[in-house]
């Protein structure tokens, strides 16, 4: 009896943009491991009478109980059940996914990941706005604001991040994207690049700001919010 | 009556890969534009009564008349019937919604985008791995394997696409891959870098294959498949 885990993408936050095999998954666990960033309404769709047991992951915080997230998984899972791990967004982008996965292999215990709506995706769409464009925006490319020190990571591919004609996506980048801008102006990205500036995507709380690349980071130490914020600049980000 | 149009993204292709969002739409839609690629099952989500339209792009091949679709959905629009434009993967990524959003906008016709998962969300969740890695893959970016006139597209960042710590994905490169590998690999990416080769992406038809970027130029060439092709290297690839 080794059970059996889904981790289940629940999308931005809007339930609707669940998919419908998440739908499912939730309707037929046994126990449901949750983070912060998908609970709510999105929980609503599970069984009554399963386990919803939070694992307390929060937008802008350090997450030191990853090892004991993997450990509870790991025994929710033995126990025979049917588990899902419900993961914001897509649960393989910066999902930490791989640290789960690994120890459930090390114990034998089967999974399945079910793909959903990153939030970049969902900004985009709620700006109405597409990621790409034929012939003058054909990359598209996410990063992390933060690495696990909180603070902007080191190995930044800046030729990478500083191209003015892809469209790029920062997730949690809040606190981080100051530094970040400078670099990327330094490196050849015009400060007067669009960006998009989006908070609670698809939520009732959602945001959505048109701004600049040099104009953000006098505007973010302001934010009060508590939702994650996504940041999103290149061509595309003034569309509309 | 000018009508109303949703861009509901259909995903990778399984009907279960829909949001409960574009079921709705679909539920609800008087007509529905599709493109070949987002066809089959999919479809039989809409209402009975509803006005099926294919507008036939394929993969693989130009779609000379882009001006022809825009112009249906406008007309369709303008007879105030409720029209979904069901589009494949995320309709923001590689669907050329742009296009269609100019066409309505100068039409005045109001619309909204239902985003989606994308087929290399969908790829990297049926192969069991994520599509970032904490510490060693912060990067993840999508292209496009050709541009209008079908070939490899002049202006590629290669100081990006051959960073062997990001997580590239390729859409539609089946036919430009072997001349892409080549520069990438002119570039510093090691030849043996992983690289997962994945094709009719959560359909039936789904075949998943793990290689190395250096291999793939011999091996596409021979391959049959109508479906289209998704491309992921990095590190990434070979998880599991």
């Amino acid at each position: 009896m080794n059970g059996f885990v889904s981790f289940v993408s629940s999308g931005p936050g809007d339930p609707e943009l669940l998919t419908v095999k998440a739908v499912n998954r939730l309707q037929n666990a046994d126990a449901v491991l949750f983070d912060d960033l998908s609970s709510g309404p999105i929980l609503g769709q599970a069984r009554e009478g399963a386990d919803l047991v939070g694992v307390g992951k929060r937008a802008g915080r350090p997450s030191p109980k990853q090892d004991h997230v993997s450990r509870l998984l790991v025994d929710y899972a033995k126990t025979g059940q049917k588990v899902v791990r419900l993961k914001s967004g897509d649960s393989g982008v910066f999902g930490r996914l791989e640290e789960e996965i690994a120890a459930l292999r090390a114990e034998d215990i089967g999974y399945e990941i079910i793909p959903g709506v990153t939030a970049a995706s969902a900004a985009a769409a709620a700006a109405g706005i597409p990621l790409t464009r034929r012939l003058t925006a054909r990359r598209m490319q996410y990063i992390t604001g933060h690495d696990v020190t909180g603070d902007l990571p080191e190995d930044l591919n800046l030729a990478a991040l500083a191209d003015p004609s892809a469209t790029t996506v920062v997730y949690m980048g809040k606190r981080t994207f100051a530094g970040l801008a400078t670099l990327l102006i330094e490196n050849g990205l015009p400060p007067e690049t669009p960006a998009l500036l989006a908070t609670g995507v698809s939520t009732p709380d959602q945001t959505l700001a048109r701004h600049t690349v040099g104009e953000l980071p006098d505007l973010l130490p302001a934010m009060k919010t508590p939702a994650p914020v996504l940041i999103l600049y290149g061509p595309l980000a003034e569309s509309e």
